[in-house]
């Protein structure tokens, strides 16, 4: 069996013509009876209608399929968006047997758009004829929109004799800053986990990973990552009473989420630099957090990482305008990986530029801030802003 | 006697060397005696050298002397910094005969590297013996750094039989989210006022208008507004039992700093569009604000502006993120100039692709909010996000 393959998951994927030609834009996912599903949503107040439509649903029956479509968000849509998203569900429950409160929508594109019910429902009969078990890539590449690789990642923990895998396939590239989830991320695992803990695991590995991420700041109305156990492995039913086998399970979903987000950000619009915000000594994890974000969000950082420039005062100013109380500034230090460039509040007198630009010609570097405040830290990856985030997001709708 | 002339403030500018060349790049601008002077400084915890100098002068005696240099912001420079910064007080006090508390130093350029002292010091004899009432043209030019055009506007106002004048500059094109002050703006008025009532004068006309832009949400380090009373026209002083003249020069005093903000927005980097955020119907004004900054500082919106894009969702996703507690969309309105494009929580039904793209096409124009919830207020001047600020602020340094 293909690395990666969870037992009684399958996967296929379709040309809907949803919004773009000439490649597949519609996938559905179906889960074997027994499974199980946990979720996070966007907590963007204007939540799109298949967010709306899927937490009720998983509120309501168990999930034995997600619908999920790029191209097209179906946010901001109203009422008509919501029984656009109801008419999907309700076509692909009819054409597979299951009512359709066992059915999840996602959808992904432009807001502001009417779903276009017909192209999907149209294609769903040979979706289901084609669903296999190693359609995950087929899926990866399916759900992209402005992303320009797929991401997938895999990871395998063991369950007594057994072997457990995780495995998961997400998109996303810009109005990038997930809240309690990312833009679309699914991850399925063949081992048998409690409903209960399954949640928490996932809620768990995401809010170190989807949810420490930054492209440019703007939450997403469609954001969600869902975690199915399809139960398919034969281990017994691992709950929260089993510590070890508990853990192993979250960190892989961990890992699994990990790597799916850092490849969210390395593939960020435009993006050329994958910078990780590292904040220590701060007084709570909030502050901590805030002084991270406050960086990552600086248009002038950005373009400083964008130019490799070590243009260290933005950053500087950045510490200084991110709203902590009585910051005494002579505790501050900051780095380029290691190269400590401020000390005492102003630069480090060992400090050389040609230092602090050996480190940004990297690809991939750390930016270091400690307070001297606590020894809460907080940490958010993050990219550069470039020309061509300009470009994408300037023409994306033309 | 020229427009705008504030009779007994001689300006004089002159080029020192410091970054640029083949321009002026250090200005004095001297007061007469009997003249007080009121500010308002940034609130980034990072506070440039010669803001905590200026600061401490303004306590400490009466102001002579203004000294401002463009090209280095000497921030982030340490107990050098303020050494550098008392020494050119110093050097300008010997020269012109007064305590170097009655100095005042201003900067604004690059940010971490150390004040060319000598530079400065040297060009202050040439500069003290140039002074003139009808310098403030030459001033607005040299204070300039990634601005392309000099900002001054004037207004008068009555006072009994004599009118009085309101004359100021400024500059600022980018790290412009002003907090408590501009980038650099610089005031004066040939009215004897209160220095109690100068200061509040001040504080009111800076709340609505440097206050209320943003270019990139960067404050920067080096913010600071003055605005100086002469007290040349031969009025009874102002003071705050004098209803009608307070009024009448708070009236012109904000309008002068309204000119000047909107002339920074206007000059941002690689800015293309005006744009006026006005957000309605909020349950306090801190709530209106934020919201309104919300969707000024979204890259997403920003590049849509610069794209002349009617794409809403981007501005209904900013709102949906703007930290507003149980929000109900379907209260929610947002209208490009008159044309309204978002009701009930979605697409205004009347709302037409060409319409929005009509308004879109302007140099300026409003993106209006109502959000259903009260009576407040808030209203944020921004400007689009182009190639050319990544150019510019990429370019920057190098």
């Amino acid at each position: 069996m293909s690395a990666g393959i969870i037992r009684g998951v399958r996967v296929a994927a379709a040309a809907a013509g949803i919004r773009y030609h000439d490649r597949d834009d519609l996938v559905v996912m179906a889960l074997p009876d027994g499974a199980c599903c946990a979720a996070v949503f966007t907590r963007n107040a204007f939540q799109a209608a298949p967010v709306t439509i899927a937490r009720a649903h998983l509120g309501a029956a168990p999930a034995r399929f997600l619908l999920i479509n790029a191209g097209n968000a179906n946010a901001g849509t109203g009422s008509r968006g919501l029984a656009d998203a109801r008419a999907c569900c309700a076509a692909l429950a009819a054409e597979a047997g299951c009512s359709p409160e066992q059915v999840l929508p996602f959808s992904t594109g432009v807001i502001g758009e009417y779903l276009p019910v017909e192209r999907i429902t149209g294609a769903l009969p040979a979706l289901l004829a084609a669903l296999r078990e190693d359609g995950w890539d087929a899926a990866a590449r399916s759900i992209m929109t402005t992303d320009t690789v797929p991401k997938r990642a895999t990871r395998t923990f063991r369950l007594g004799e057994r072997t457990a895998t995780v495995t998961g396939i997400a998109k996303g590239a810009g109005m990038i800053r997930p809240d309690m989830a990312t833009m679309l991320a699914f991850l399925a695992t063949d081992a048998a986990v409690d409903p209960g803990l399954l949640q928490t695991c996932l809620e768990q590995a995401v809010a170190g990973s989807f949810n420490a991420i930054s492209i440019d700041g703007d939450t997403s109305t469609n954001d969600a990552c869902v975690l199915a156990a399809a139960g398919t492995l034969g281990n017994p039913t691992i709950d929260a009473s089993m510590a070890e086998e508990s853990a192993a399970l979250t960190v892989a979903v961990t890992e699994v989420c990990e790597a799916l987000a850092t490849a969210i950000v390395a593939d960020g619009e435009g993006a050329t630099k994958l910078v990780s915000i590292e904040v220590a000594e701060a007084a709570d994890a909030a502050e901590a957090r805030r002084v991270a974000d406050t960086i990552a969000h600086s248009p002038l950082v950005k373009t400083a990482l964008f130019a490799a420039d070590p243009n260290w005062g933005r950053i500087l100013a950045a510490v200084g305008r991110a709203g902590v109380d009585d910051l005494h500034i002579d505790g501050v230090r900051i780095w380029l990986d290691d190269v400590r460039i401020v000390a005492n509040g102003g630069r480090d007198p060992d400090y050389t530029e040609e230092a602090g630009r050996r480190v940004m010609a990297q690809g991939r570097f750390r930016i270091r801030v400690a307070l001297g405040r606590g020894d809460a830290r907080g940490r958010v990856l993050t990219c550069d802003l470039s020309y061509d985030y300009v470009r994408i997001n300037a023409e994306y709708r033309t």
